[in-house]
């Protein structure tokens, strides 16, 4: 009788970004951090806007110290679920309710309480659009179901419907879309959505039960030059929102987000209740109180997203002249590079890594041949590295 | 193809401390909440020490927005863990080193995790002592384990040893045990912790695999006149110790804890890392960053006890006298009375309520016939029930 063997594969398997990330310190410590062009953590480098700050200094200042550091109800807040759907509503005009928004602990818990929700049987299936956060696996295996990869458009990185509709089973539970995506900055288009929404609509009517729509979209505020992102609940109705605030206000660590149920979804309230239970099966007691006071008042700050955009010309611009073929993105901070050395990621890596340059190589994504650049990092990081891929483009003869 | 049945009753089955929370509301504004003897939650009424609130502008005044807000490492910032380890061997002398220290978003995700981390296989036995926690099912159930009950000795409420030898089995894989306990006020004396810990001893031998003790202490700081907590750590070497900062810090809403795994154990980095893999596995990405700091350079700030036990004082001493029969409880904020009502738990809570006294029957507790009342409230509220509770009691003839 051991320990759970899975669990302990998981805590001791190191991801590929972990790894970078301890080569890049120990590397810094060589040469000088400035040195090295790290580009594999997405890790927002620009602040949280002053409103945030203040925003807590004021709450610190005026409310009581047990209202304030104290239980929320499981759900969330009622006067800040409040302000959250009366924001959605604003924005997106789709009429939800307080009560069918529940504040979690940022994206990771959103998806990983919905899909526990969800998913009822062993097996079940749950289609992600490659590429993909490589956690996904993770959040989905642990309430039971069952991965299936859904390969993209070569080039744009759109869906291909096509093979999307050949996935799509009556074992199909779920459906998870990110947009802005990570790692290929994609940001998918209206009639990408469409043409996914139409078929989610024809399936379920066919199967007699709803395939669930779960947009990931901690990103949706990160878009450059005029790019809006569609609000799937728009869409289709069996849509769950997952939203977190750790990239559009610069708060990763805080771990606060939320799930938001459409409100013409069919079964609307079960699952919002299945969600409530799947919180509290996880151990989630509510999401932290001081920061669900701090979102609410904060909900139309920006992060300078100025900066991203200014990383991500500089880099698309020049690399795309020096020969690398990117994918153009129009959302998040990553962009998507495909290997010149035979189409191999890793071989890549290795050879950018020998220039001191640091990308991730994502055939875990579920697209193989291709590496991420992370480019929310300081303007001087990426000028100081553009020469080092332009030695690199001579070094491989593009 | 439905949704997760189980997932929907636990978010739609209220517990009755949920239903009582909102009939309170209803009845205060009814005849004003002053009038309603509410001792049902079991939420903090002291606020967190004001070294709190002064560290939280101190930090936002000094720390990078970016590393402040930022992700820490998943198992914690590095800093604060070697802080905490600092603490536990300045406290009690383990020898523990921060690689064994995992933060948490407080108790009930180190409970979770833990039970995930170590349970193996379905139907994997855990043993409870009761009266316990009721949420310790939900977490154990979604692990994939199976709750056993330990029953408690009579009157004092300790463990009844040769109840909890005959209940361990080669299938038990841990036993909670959560001194100063909820809902009794109990904490178990040393003598106990002796003879669960030699009987935890000889059944691992005997078996030939350790058989775990999680140690569930949030309530360790919250103890009256003199009393001590004995640390399992130093008692049995396969301990792992589930901490928050919920009721010391009066930080509830917050979510920060951690799990500490004793340097002793006989596989301890194995469980670490699984600790690692089920916290990933569950969707937590790291405990709320900021309050990492705040709980570090605040390990040694003290909540007012005193108020606490002020209450404790003024309800056993009186409901003695008015002819309850009540548990005297050491630590925690709770006094467990018995029902006087034919031993009927709920009939007492019928009979309470009538009074405006509300009370919480505790058969889920896995002990029968009687009522949790929780003293984590303004004194006022307490002098203001003790005629209500004499009425009462010459109402049923004590």
């Amino acid at each position: 009788m051991g320990i759970n063997q899975k669990m302990y594969e998981l805590g001791n398997k190191r991801s590929i970004i972990r790894e970078i990330f301890e080569y890049s310190k120990k590397r810094g410590a060589e040469i000088g951090a400035e040195n090295v062009y790290d580009f594999s953590l997405g890790n927002p480098s620009v602040p949280a806007p002053k409103e945030v700050n203040e925003t807590i200094v004021k709450l610190l200042a005026e409310k009581n110290s047990v209202l304030l550091h104290g239980y929320t109800s499981a759900q969330g807040d009622a006067g800040v679920r409040k302000t959250i759907a009366d924001k959605i509503n604003r924005d997106f005009n789709v009429g939800i309710s307080p009560d069918l928004i529940y504040m979690t602990c940022g994206a990771a818990a959103s998806l990983s309480i919905s899909l526990k929700a969800l998913i009822a049987e062993e097996g079940e299936e749950v289609i992600v659009f490659a590429p993909f956060f490589t956690e996904y696996r993770v959040f989905i295996e642990n309430a039971g179901g069952k991965v299936v990869v859904s390969t993209p458009m070569e080039k744009t990185f759109q869906v291909d419907v096509a093979d999307f509709a050949s996935k799509i089973t009556p074992n199909t539970k779920a459906v998870i879309m990110n947009s802005p995506n990570n790692p290929s900055g994609v940001v998918y288009s209206e009639e990408t959505v469409k043409a996914v929404c139409d078929i989610l609509k024809a399936k379920s009517k066919e199967f007699g039960h709803p395939v669930y729509l779960i947009a990931d979209e901690p990103y949706r505020e990160l878009v450059y030059a005029g790019v809006s992102v569609p609000y799937l609940m728009n869409y289709y109705d069996n849509t769950l929102v997952c939203y977190s605030y750790s990239k559009s206000l610069s708060l990763p660590g805080e771990r606060i987000g939320y799930i938001a149920i459409c409100p013409k979804m069919q079964d609307a309230l079960p699952v919002y209740l299945a969600v409530c239970g799947a919180g509290r099966s996880l151990g989630y007691v509510c999401a932290p109180s001081l920061m669900q006071q701090v979102i609410s008042l904060c909900l139309d700050a920006q992060v300078n997203v100025a900066a991203y955009k200014e990383n991500r010309d500089l880099l698309y611009d020049n690399l795309s002249a020096y020969g690398y073929e990117c994918v153009k993105p129009d959302g998040a901070f990553y962009l998507f590079v495909k290997s010149p050395v035979k189409g191999d990621a890793f071989a890549f890596y290795e050879k950018a890594k020998a220039h001191e340059i640091l990308v991730v190589p994502c055939d875990d994504f579920g697209v193989t041949g291709y590496v991420r650049i992370a480019y929310c990092t300081a303007k001087e990081k990426v000028l100081g590295a553009l020469p080092a891929f332009k030695n690199l483009a001579k070094e491989l003869g593009l």
